[in-house]
């Protein structure tokens, strides 16, 4: 596997030291590489919800939160149950509503432990198992879909992406890179957060990737120059009949590379069998005061108001293909291989 | 007349004080209200060129230099000829290459003045008079285009806007609230200067007419929910083809309006003829480097590449209708009526 960038190192997204969870804080990157110390499930679950880290972060964190829970419980500090697992899983659940990854993923693991439960140092080994083959399963999954994302690029591409798009993205183009394909990507800053900016575009950057930033509204402009060749993104949720949830700004370009003829490709490493279509997505509206700073300034006078939803719906007609660990598969195929 | 916003005031855009012309700083509004004091032409030019003021602002910052000029070569400051005013006028002129409303307008003046022209306080008395004849015309079509812009609002609507969309966009606003019709403002922040967040959204509030704040990658979201009921810009240049040129981000919004069957209308106080269709647009594109910043904050690294084409070209299929000083008029139709 091509070295990942340090962002996606995973001692970087979280790890246990001492009694603590530290979390790294992508708010800050890359201005700073500080660490948000949590001591508690419950400031884990604050932390997610302030978004210390995003994207896939969670899901790590969560199962190293869960590494955590075995081992308070061994040394006394957390209640020894099942009932305090279940209700850790549901704290960490709740900080974010709408990537359900983290959540199919603790409730999978609640299901195999909840039959064989006994308060014994046996139990907490086995979840540690647990969480050690899940993390690996997620490993073996980010490789296997770079190297599907890799077959998607050719050499002299220019990508459009949004937002942060992760292991797999980032791992398509590294081993496109290994392979001797030049590819060019355009990256859009995505506000509020700048997560394209702050954390896609330096971890190009250590890849050895050529990029640029534009900002967010720029997208359907390069699309429409013909210079695109493909738009790829992450997803939060891929739902059932191919729809696909992901950052806001990213239906804005979709449409774009619909109406130009670009090929969009959405990278799941886990579409979300209990999610039939866009209905059932529960949206997550943030705080609409996110909106009106930039790294902390505010964008206009006090008082002006704002919106922040927080994702995107875009519909299976504007998809071209979605990346999974069980290969690139049409909208309408996704409903057959994972329900 | 309804009350302009602070913004939108003569006074505030530009003006004569002592020797020197001051141009309202639109890059730190509505932070601090200062201006930028200019003791030649040269120093407009530059001023203009840094984004002191943008959109309709230099039209109007060229008409009072115009004044300044004048006034000059009475007091003997500038040398007095004809060829001074057109050096002057070319230097203003090459300070921002898209829009070409100002070009135009001067280039207008040239012509009126140079069948006459001689050497004495005559000629600068009827500089002066001609001058004054375009500012009240302008005054006149905004006016005018007001009250159109008003006449294809409804009570309740939400419009979704881009930038700043100065005097027409804001008298339509406002006309339609004398009218009873109350409207609800989307403004995207329009990255990276920001003019959505900081000049468009103060002004509304002013205007008593509200509105919130999303960010460039949030119009085609709002567009797909069905609660956008129209979309209305300015244009800094309209081809006679229909083309529609304006600030970046502009062509994302259109393309989700065309898509979720959203009317999409500009503004144009003045279509080019000499522009058949973009061929012809002359495309700025501005240092990159003022895409890395938001308020003077680096976004990112230092290092990271970006990109700053400036305006968007919006193709005529994308236009429901045009705005301008000879009524609302179908794409097709501009060249009809312009040419």
């Amino acid at each position: 596997m091509p070295t990942l960038p340090y962002l996606l190192q995973q001692e970087n997204i979280c790890r246990i030291e001492s009694d603590r969870i530290l979390i790294g804080d992508r708010r800050v990157f890359p201005f700073e590489k500080t660490f948000a110390a949590c001591s508690s499930v419950e400031q884990v679950a604050t932390a997610l919800q302030q978004m210390v880290t995003q994207g896939g972060g969670p899901l790590q964190v969560a199962l190293t939160t869960m590494r955590f829970v075995a081992r308070e419980m061994a040394l006394g500090r957390l209640p020894f149950s099942f009932a305090q697992l279940q209700q850790s899983v549901e704290t960490l659940c709740a900080s974010r509503p709408t990537n359900t990854t983290m959540r199919r993923t603790l409730h999978e693991l609640l299901s195999i432990l909840k039959p064989n439960w006994s308060n014994t140092r046996n139990t907490l080994d086995r979840l540690e198992q647990e969480v050690s083959r899940i993390e690996q399963y997620y490993d073996e999954v980010y490789m296997q879909m770079g190297l599907l994302g890799s077959s998607l690029i050719e050499d002299g591409d220019v990508v459009l992406t949004t937002c942060f798009a992760e292991h797999t993205f980032l791992l398509s183009l590294a081993y496109g890179a290994e392979a001797g394909k030049r590819v060019h990507v355009l990256v859009p800053e995505t506000r509020p957060y700048l997560q394209g900016a702050r954390l896609t575009a330096p971890s190009l950057v250590e890849l050895g990737i050529d990029c640029e930033v534009i900002t967010d509204g720029m997208g359907a402009t390069m699309l429409s120059t013909g210079q695109v060749k493909r738009y790829m993104t992450a997803s939060d949720v891929v739902c059932m009949d191919g729809t696909v949830v992901n950052k806001i700004g990213t239906l804005a370009n979709a449409l774009a590379a619909f109406h130009f003829g670009v090929p969009y490709y959405a990278f799941s490493i886990s579409p979300d069998p209990t999610k039939m279509d866009r209905q059932a997505v529960h949206m997550e509206e943030r705080n609409a005061d996110e909106v009106l700073l930039c790294r902390g300034l505010p964008t206009t006078q006090a008082g002006i108001k704002a919106r922040y939803p927080a994702f995107d719906i875009i519909p299976s007609s504007l998809v071209t293909g979605i990346v999974t660990p069980k290969g690139v598969l049409a909208p309408d195929q996704i409903r057959g291989r994972f329900l």
